[in-house]
Formats: structure tokens, C-alpha cells, sequence
């Protein structure tokens, strides 16, 4: 069987210590002292480790199940979810107007990261009626805002997000539902999506689509698409639930994870809808969120990893196998725990300095977010949204790896489902396909972001880089850390040069190298996570603050990640510059 | 549905171009002209297309069934198995003497990569059965391969091997089954065995189970486990079966996958058994046949990733997403293919490289294992010995890694388990964990292959390298190669050399970079392999053999393996590079 204990301390560590919430300009920031984060943590451990994670492995293995177009979710998840929504847990960030308690983007990251690492199928429920809820609080009239909000703050009605069709995905200009207008202006929906998250669940009263559609008049491609609020039961303007609409599920997936969570072919025959937004102006609507929603999945990515490496770090103390060849640490036992081989140690330190790399780098993207959002500094924006594929694409596909490790140090054990740790590579694995696969984000950064507003965002991205170790000048103890990340990051300017220089003759060659390019700035993100995070452990050392052993720890996991896990960013770089000469060599026929 | 298709041509150019059968001095190779092989594999290629994969994904989804001690394989299974064995496939390599058709062993590997690669599941009763005949050939008495031995190499009856118990896996000295030595000179085997691939099922009329087991007076640890022969059923003397003998299987065990192989617990309750072999010598007797199961593991990893590719490639063929970026090259259609953009072409190439260059390695190392048992060539035996840990545990890990990058390219269509394309990912994991973790491949590299006989067989191993290298000294279309070949093999030799200055002083400096130098190593072989088939496709297009065509992807496949892989050496040497000290530095408490 699994455990699960949520890692408050690394958590008040990045809150206080790193990102020094006490003190920062964020509006609501001041109010997140050590007592009041440290107390929602805990609680949130509290309801991870006593309710939703002992789900997690029994309700990967019932999965969900569809009769008589009903889909019954996992024995339990219900009374689970209703425990989510009886503790605010679900309104945690949203607005105060509305319900929501108003905290910070970032408090609702942390929480979120609790409960996604005790149960990732489950806590989708919730996540994408955030999403949901976002969309509406952001294009909805003060109507469809009163009509929906204070419904999806609680998860009493859920959320859905209905993009992709069978023939498109990423590509959503070949989209073909319809969306016909009607004479009192709502519009008539018809069309089939599939892969709809909890697209249809016994667990709400009501589930609110938010679905992607072509309306007359909007032009070929992207251009034509709106979208539209199509609730599962219509909703008569005193908030009572009125007909059921036309929108059903047709079938549910059998999924290689996350089984747990109903992933839904809807088919909308004529179903009744609202114009969220602007007309033909869908794909922006939609794609306002989709920083937070692609943050949330490099949550995911970390988050699932976090819970693996925790039942891998308790299988390698318990396991007895083999001998330390130093010399017996159990000599009065019939051999020696895992942990004390040195390739179980690197496979564990692998997995502990990227969680928390990925951590501190998911909390920092949160609080760029409260201040896009709290103050409309629009730099922080930029920034933010140049980082969030590699977020995205960089922490799933590791996150992945080192659920794949983890499960690695349970041997044979690790391969049977009734053991758990199979489940977190299972799960793991769809955070770097959906909300856009991998190569898409890395498309979406070497494409798009990085010559953003004449390469704005990036110059920054680097200017925050050589600042860090700038302020280090001199500290011989964080050399171990500020030469690396000089180097890492010089070779990623290489790298931005070789896009510069060879992009505009060969558009080819920037996207041959793309997906290195990600990994690549992926690994200078944690290096100057890591940085920053072995600076603050020295300070409050120095100070006398804090656990010690805690502390010095996350300096040793810090030169763990930069002598073992930077020098990938030569490799990286020596890919990219190979060009796209190897990559595109083979005519489509000769493969 | 997947589908797949034997790589008969590839293999073709391996035989004769590369390997060049036909001017070996190991006895049966001159036999191997190219008709005969070609007819051979064209073969096995329409019994694995028509009869095997088809099974594949049903064989998944329904698995195996235990049902009152009877275990019951998917529908359809026992009749494949039946043309396996009436068509002989099963007898290719074995000993005449016994029924066998006495071909090479490189020939069986060939064969045996068809088969992994359209059911692996299936074919691993025929795999196992080999293993147990190799053990029963080569320390069975007269009398014991008389009984057992044309059984067997029919499949008739089939093989197991049991070394796994509940609390020991790489540890076996820490065995509690136990055999009582009887009057008649039989023993009583009393124990548990977990993880016994095929341990029971409905496709065979015996089961000849090896177990090993503790004998009286044999003293601790390994020195006390001698091997015996279990059959489920009792053999008379005349060969007619007799009683049922007291092993049972337990359970079968609900896995990640390879799920149309049952995966046992067996009960060993006084069952009788025959000593095979030495008395207290039984861990020997079971190694034998280690190079062999190693390497059949190592030619799953990239069996299983031929499949993979070949369902990723006719999907980024098909699948309609898209432009490319440098004008559209499927102007009358709604879209490009995937196969345009060239982050879906990296994937790919990695994916072929990878392939192309394990099968290169596999069937040069099947090559070594023929030259040792045919010539009795120690040197060979010493060099492939060496090599069998890199091609077990590169080889599994990559291929997994390849499978996971064909699913990637199937995007949200890969995560569902009715397209067929996850179950390469979750057959091929096992591949890294049994027969010896990757892990234990990598400590078994460091910690004993790259020492023993006075280093002699690394040696050997740069020798080789080195003379490939100049054996192009000179031809300026082998650069691409043989440069990127000589700075990887310098890497290694560094590598080695950092392990003998800092081994002796702290062993812990060699094991915390084994798995680094096991894929170092690796990265080594394929390039030399690449150099290999570089060369030989460039001798046929010089003299006018061979397709042109597939002979230039040939070349531009290597040139991306060596300027986009071979970069990976220069990290795994700085990591190793690194010392234990990072690796070690932690507390076992602190973790």
C-alpha cells in the first residue's frame, strides 16, 4: 500500500524563507505568515493523508463506469469530494464576490500540490472547474457571473473544458462542431468532443461545459471559433435547475491512468448554449487561462513524482538487500536496507532535487501570477508566460522519469498494481499529453515565445539569472552553485543565438531543437531555483533560524542537481546546434 | 489496432552486409547464404503478422485467469503456440541430438526479435522454455536430457525458472527454500517463489520447473543454493507422464503488463525434485545461462520499441495536424501530416537510431555467443560477457524510452488502452526490472565486469573500437562517424580511468557512476555500430547492391544517431565525474 505526507516543511521553507512572502509587495501577501500558511497545510496534509490518498489506489482500480448514460465515479470519491467542498478547499483562491475566500493564486497552488499528490484523478474534479470558473470570471456578463459563480466556487456544479475532436487536437482550426444562433440569443450546439475530463460524474448537481464551437460568419480556421456556456441542466434565472439539455455522454475511455477520472466523448445534439465572450473571439477566451491551467499540469508533474518518491524513499529504508560494500549498517540483520547502495542514492537524489527544483519554480511561476494579476505588472506576465511550457513540458516529462525511477526501486514489486507505485507512472504519463502535448509547448516556446515582443520576456528571463549571481559575488560557499548556473545559461543564450542566427533562413532548424531547447531551459530554471533556494538555507543557518538538519540537507540536494543534473545542458546544446540537416535528412517515404 | 511488419531488409544487411555470415569461420555461418536466411525470416515475419500480433492487444486486455488452480491464457493463445511449435520455431537453435535444427544462435536471435515484437507475452513461454533447456543441455545427465530435453525443445512441454522469493530478489543468498535429500536420491522442495513468469498455464502437457533451493551442509548465503529439477508432473522412465507433483501455483499477479503471461506465485510443498548439476553449486548452474537470458532481455527493450516505432510512424503518416512551417505539403487536404514537423521527425529519428543501432549490437553480441560455443573462443566470451550488462540495461532502458516517445506521438489517442499503443509502454517496463534491475546490470558492469581477468576484456573492447576507427582512417565520408566515435570511446576510457584512480580508495566513487557508465557504454556501442553500417552501406552503394534508397536512410540514420545521441557520453561523464560525494552526502535519516 501507498503513503502519502505532505511536505509542509519544504513548503513553509519556500513560502518564508525563499519567496518571503512576509514582505512582498503582492497585495494579500502580508497577510500569509508563518502560523496561517503553516496551519492551511497542514489541514490540507490532514485531508490528503486521511481521505483522499487511501482512495487513490482503489479508485484507480474500480476506475469509473458508465451505465445508462450515468457515470459512476470510485466507492467513496463522493463523500471525499464533499469533504473538499465542506472545507472551502475548492474556493480557497477564488473571488471573495462570489464566495471565494480571496487568497493568494499561490496559496491555492500550494494546497493544490497536496492534493493532487494524494490523488490526482480526484482532485481533476476540482481543477477543472477552477479552470471553468476562471473562464466565466473573466468573459462572463455580471448574468452568466451571478447565474454560475458562487455554484462552481463551492464544486456544487462542476466544470469542463470541450476542445478536442476526433479528427483535431492540437490543430483546432479544423474544428466542426456547430454553433447555430437562435431568435432569444442563445445558440444551438452540435458536435461531438472527446477526451472530456469528467465530462459527465455523480458527483454534482449540475456540470457546466464550456465548449469550443464555429458560429456563422467567424472565417476558416481559429478565426471562426466562439465559445459557449453549455450547462448539463439548464438554469431557470432563480438558480433552480430547470431541463435536462441536449448534451450527453457517449462513451467513457479505458485509459492507460487516471482511471479514476471519467474521460467523456460528449456528442451535443442541438444542445442549448451562451456566448462566453466575444463572438469569434473563442480561442482567445479560452486561452486566457490557459497559463494557470498549463502551470497546473507541471504541478501535476512534480506533484505525482513528490508522492512516488515518498513510498520509493520508505521501500529503500525497509527493503533488506545486499550488503554495504564499505562495510555491514545492519550487521545484526540479515542484510543491509536499499539505501545504502550508492545507485539507490542517486536514483533517490535524482528524484528529491527535482521535486523540489520543481517545487520552488512552481511556487515562484504562482506568486508571477498574484502579481499579474494583483498588481497588472506586466513584465511579470511576460515572464511568466515564457516560462509556463517549459513548466509545463520540462517538470511532466521529469515528473514522468521519476515516477519511472521510483517504481525502479521497488524491483519486481514495483510492477505489480497491487503494490501502487505502477499507478504514479500511469497517472504521471498523461500530464505530458494533455493542455497541449510536450512538443507543443516547445513549439509554443522556441516558435512563439521567445521573440515575444522583440525578445523582451527572454533578455529579462536572462537578466534575473545573472542578477542571482551577481548577488553572490564573492560567497565562495555558493560557487558550487553560481558557476554552474553561469554556464548552464551561457549555454542556453547559445542556443538562443543559434535560433537567431539560423531561424530566419531555416525556420526548421529553431524547431528541430525545440524540444532540447526546453529541457535545456528547464534545467538553468532549477539551477537558479536551486541557487536561490541554497542561498536562503545558508542565511537562516547563518541566523540560527529553522531545522539545521532540514537546511543543510537542501544545500547538499542542491549540489546533488548542479553537479549531476546541469551538465545536461551541454548535451542539449550540442543537439540544438546540430541543426535540422540529421533531423530532416530522410524523405517521409524512406523512414 | 497496431500492426507490424518484420524488418526483414534491415535485417537482411545485418546478416550479410555488416556481419557477413557467409565468410565467417564459425562453424554453420557459411550455411547461412542469403535465400535461406531471407526465407527463414520472411517466414517467421507472416507467422508473427498473422497469427501473433493479432493477439497482441486481445491478449492484454483479457490476460490470464487462475481458476481453481488452473490457469487459463487469452483466447487463441494455445493455438499460436501450437503453430510455433508445428512449424518448428521453437526448435531453431537447438541441439540436433534432441530434435533441435542445430542453427546458429544469431539465427535464433533474428527470429526470436520477430516474435518479441508481435507478442512479447507469448513468446516468453517459448523464451523461458529455452533458458531451462539450455540449463538441462549443458549440466543434465544423460538420463535427465533424454527425459526432459526434446520435450522441451518442441515446447511440449515447457520451462520455468525460480529464483524470487517474497524478501529476496538480487539477494539470494537470503533463500529459505529448502531441499530434504531423500533415500532414492530425489529431494523434497519445500518453499514459496514469487514473480515465476509461466509458472502455470493450459497451453503445455508438463511444466519442467528449475528451482533453486537450499540444501543441507552447503553453508551461507549463495554457497548454499543448489539447482533442481521440478516437473509438474512426474516422468516415468518410458517418458509417459505420471503423478502430479506437490507444486501448485499460489496466485497470478495483476501487472503493469506483459498481462497474457502469467506471472506466478508458486508453493513448493515436499514436491520431489532432481538435482541438476552440483550439489551447492547451483548459483553457477543458473548463471550459465545468464549471458543468453541477458541478452533475450536486452533484445526485448528494443523489440518492443520496433513495435512502438512502426505504430508512431504510420500515425505521423495518417494523422492531419497542422502546417509545416515551410509551405504545405498537402495543399488539397485540411491538413499536413504529422510527419512534417520536425519536433515529430526527432522523436522519430531518435526512435529509428535507437532501434537500428540495438538490433546492430544485439546480433553482433549473438555473433560473440557462437563464436564461443562453436570455437570455444574465450576472447569472445570474455568480450561478450563484458558487453551483456550495457545491452540488458541500455538497451531496456532506451527501448522503454522509445516506447513512451511512440506514444507521445499518438497524443491523446496513446493514453487510451483501445488504440494499443500504451501497452508497448507497459510491456516493455519489465524489460528494465527483470533478469538482474538495470541497476544490478550497472553494478555488475563496474563492480566486476571491468575488472576481471586483469581488466583484459575492456581492454579488448577499446582494441576494437580503436581499430574501427582506423580501419576509415582517411575516408572523408566516414568522419561524421568515426570522430564523433573516437571522442565518445575517449569519454569512456576517461571514465574508466577516473574509476581505477579513485576506485580502490572509495569504492563508492565507481558505483554512484555506474548507471552513467553503463549508458556511456551504451551510447560507445551503438556508435560503433553505426560506424559499422555506415561503412557497409556505403561498400553496397559502391558497388551498385543493395536498394539505394534504403541504403542512404542507412547513412543519414547514423549520422543522427552520432551527432544527436552521441552527445548524451559527455554528461554521463561529468556525472561520473562528480564522485560519490554528492550522491552520498545525505543522512539515511535526512532524505
Amino acid at each position: 500500500m501507498t503513503r502519502y505526507t505532505a511536505p509542509l516543511k519544504d513548503m513553509q521553507f519556500l513560502l518564508h524563507d525563499v519567496l518571503s512572502v512576509g514582505s512582498s509587495d503582492i497585495p494579500g501577501y502580508a497577510d500569509l505568515d508563518e502560523a496561517f500558511t503553516g496551519a492551511v497545510l497542514e489541514e490540507a496534509g490532514k485531508l490528503a493523508h486521511d481521505v483522499l490518498e487511501p482512495l487513490n489506489g482503489p479508485g484507480d482500480r474500480s476506475g469509473c463506469v458508465l451505465e445508462n448514460g450515468v457515470v459512476r465515479t470510485p466507492a467513496g470519491f463522493k463523500a471525499a469530494f464533499d469533504q473538499l467542498r465542506a472545507g472551502g478547499w475548492t474556493a480557497l483562491d477564488c473571488d471573495p464576490d462570489y464566495g471565494g475566500q480571496g487568497l493568494p493564486y499561490l496559496m491555492g497552488t500550494a494546497v493544490g500540490e497536496i492534493l493532487v499528490s494524494a490523488n490526482m484523478a480526484l482532485n481533476m474534479y476540482q481543477g477543472l472547474t477552477h479552470g471553468a470558473y476562471s473562464a466565466i470570471h473573466t468573459h462572463g456578463t455580471p448574468d452568466q457571473k451571478a447565474m454560475y459563480l458562487p455554484k462552481m466556487v463551492t464544486c456544487a456544479w462542476t466544470g469542463t473544458m470541450n476542445l478536442t475532436e476526433p479528427h483535431c487536437g492540437t490543430d483546432l482550426g479544423l474544428m466542426r462542431t456547430r454553433a447555430e444562433p437562435q431568435a432569444d440569443g442563445s445558440y444551438k450546439i452540435t458536435g461531438t468532443k472527446i477526451f472530456i475530463s469528467a465530462g459527465e460524474h455523480d458527483m454534482a448537481d449540475n456540470i457546466i461545459h464550456l465548449v469550443l464551437a464555429k458560429a456563422p460568419g467567424g472565417g476558416e480556421g481559429t478565426k471562426g471559433i466562439s465559445l459557449f456556456i453549455v450547462p448539463k441542466f439548464l438554469v431557470h434565472a432563480d438558480g433552480s435547475l430547470g431541463a435536462r439539455n441536449a448534451v450527453a455522454v457517449g462513451k467513457i475511455e479505458t485509459k492507460m491512468g487516471i482511471h479514476a477520472n471519467a474521460t467523456c466523448v460528449m456528442n451535443f445534439d442541438g444542445a442549448t448554449g451562451w456566448l462566453l465572450g466575444d463572438l469569434h473571439k473563442g480561442m482567445r477566451a479560452m486561452f486566457t487561462m490557459m497559463n494557470e491551467a498549463r502551470l497546473g499540469v507541471g504541478l501535476q508533474g512534480y506533484a505525482v513524482a513528490e508522492a512516488a518518491y515518498q513510498n520509493a524513499l520508505s521501500y529503500a529504508r525497509d527493503r533488506l538487500q545486499g550488503r554495504d560494500v564499505t562495510g555491514a549498517k545492519n550487521p545484526s540483520g540479515p542484510a543491509d536496507p536499499l539505501i545504502v547502495h550508492p545507485d539507490i542514492r542517486r536514483n533517490l537524489m535524482d528524484q528529491k532535487s527535482f521535486v523540489e527544483g520543481a517545487r520552488a519554480l512552481t511556487f515562484w511561476a504562482a506568486s508571477m501570477i498574484d502579481r499579474t494579476h494583483r498588481l497588472g505588472d506586466g513584465d511579470a506576465d511576460g515572464l511568466v508566460s515564457l516560462m509556463i511550457p517549459v513548466i509545463k513540458g520540462f517538470q511532466t516529462d521529469k515528473g514522468f522519469e521519476m515516477a519511472v525511477q521510483a517504481q525502479q526501486i521497488w524491483g519486481g514489486h514495483g510492477y505489480i498494481e497491487d503494490n501502487g507505485v505502477s499507478q504514479f507512472v500511469r497517472d504521471a504519463r498523461i500530464a505530458q499529453i494533455y493542455e497541449g502535448a510536450n512538443g507543443v509547448q516547445a513549439l509554443d516556446l522556441v516558435g512563439r515565445k521567445l521573440a515575444q515582443d522583440g525578445g523582451k520576456h527572454v533578455m529579462a528571463f536572462f537578466d534575473m539569472v545573472k542578477a542571482e549571481i551577481k548577488s553572490h559575488d564573492g560567497a565562495a560557499r555558493m560557487a558550487p552553485f553560481t558557476e554552474p548556473l553561469k554556464g548552464a545559461s551561457k549555454q542556453l543564450q547559445a542556443a538562443v543565438m543559434y535560433f537567431m542566427n539560423t531561424g530566419l533562413k531555416n525556420p526548421n532548424a529553431a524547431l528541430a531543437g525545440s524540444y532540447d531547447f526546453m529541457h535545456l531551459m528547464g534545467h538553468v530554471c532549477l539551477g537558479l531555483m536551486w541557487t536561490r533556494m541554497a542561498s536562503a538555507a545558508y542565511q537562516a543557518l547563518d541566523q540560527g533560524r529553522g531545522d539545521a538538519v532540514f537546511l543543510q540537507s537542501k544545500i547538499a540536494t542542491g549540489h546533488y542537481y548542479m553537479s549531476r543534473q546541469l551538465p545536461a545542458c551541454a548535451m542539449h546544446l550540442a543537439r540544438i546546434e546540430s541543426g535540422s540537416e540529421p533531423v530532416m535528412a530522410l524523405a517521409a517515404e524512406a523512414f
